[in-house]
């Protein structure tokens, strides 16, 4: 999505990591109308993918899952990344590692809220090692529930996670995929591609 | 908000506390269509009230954020609950109390987004003893911003949090408030308002 490179390129910053920063627009700072565009490119490419939920990840997964969420005209639900007292009744639980915090957390979402009749888009801000996405596909499958995709504002190209997801047969779209980042700059796979 | 009131009386689990639990539409799983309604009735209130900004804090009132942030055309920033290794640069901080968890966290954002000629709309899900919303008053203070209002989903009007904040002089607006919840039901400010 060109909108999504062009804005990347503009106010992204590269740190260590490497980590790319877009803390101007997508994940600390949010442009609420440029999200729903976001979410709005996602929701239409899984539009005949008989999506019945969106799962996100809490905190930054949230407000493109609410974008994909109101175009598709499905629930959204975002997992926890810790028990809290206003969670009550059965949970389906996994442990996921962050690589960013070099910890190891748990997530859970509320058994109610996820079906077996559910088919599911996981939707996230980043994709990069893909233990996140690997850790809501746990929770979907506790659930006996359908994984039918995964839609992604920006993967890392140059980390494993999504092509290990691909590999095991699992649809991912990233509006931005980014094959290498450095002081000289970000390249994006579109422009490999052409 | 009526429609809100009566998605609570629908939907809505009093547990003790008394805790309100909406986590089928508004803070677990959410409902996308109506989370942009009820940010939307927000952004109509304030409408005249020249706002720049929306500042919110992670999770539960980020998708309400946006979805104003998306009505008014303004960014939405949403306060992070804890340092985290892609946050760098200078930050505003505080500590905020959480009843609900019975411990003190850090609130951050970053000194960039949030500046001297600011008109700050405060949004969040839940207003029951406002001391999310005074942590981040006193970030926007500390911005030398200026707090134009909250806007908020569910109040507990029957907790001392929104009374303070109008008696300081800040414009208060809740979709829906609640005088009274227990084994009896919920009754609504609109129903005593009759």
């Amino acid at each position: 999505m060109k909108a999504l490179e062009d804005r990347i390129r503009e106010e992204g910053r590269i740190l260590p990591g490497p980590v790319l920063k877009v803390s101007s627009f997508l994940n600390h700072q949010i442009d609420a109308g440029f999200i729903m565009e976001l979410g709005a490119a996602i929701a239409e490419h899984y539009a005949d993918s008989g999506v019945t939920k969106i799962l996100t990840i809490e905190s930054s997964g949230i407000a493109i899952a609410v974008a994909a969420g109101a175009a598709l005209h499905v629930p959204v639900l975002f997992a926890k990344k810790h028990l809290t007292s206003n969670v009550s009744g059965d949970l389906y639980q996994t442990i996921v590692h962050s690589y960013t915090h070099g910890t190891d957390y748990t997530v859970i979402v509320e058994r109610e809220y996820l079906r077996e009749e559910d088919r599911v888009l996981i939707v996230d801000d980043f994709l990069a090692n893909g233990k996140a996405i690997e850790g809501l596909l746990d929770l979907i499958g506790q659930a006996g529930a359908e994984a039918v995709g995964v839609g992604i504002a920006i993967e890392k190209g140059f980390q494993e996670g999504g092509m290990k997801l691909r590999e095991s047969g699992l649809p991912v779209f990233s509006l931005a995929m980014i094959d290498r980042m450095d002081e000289n700059g970000i390249v994006f796979r579109s422009e490999n591609c052409q």
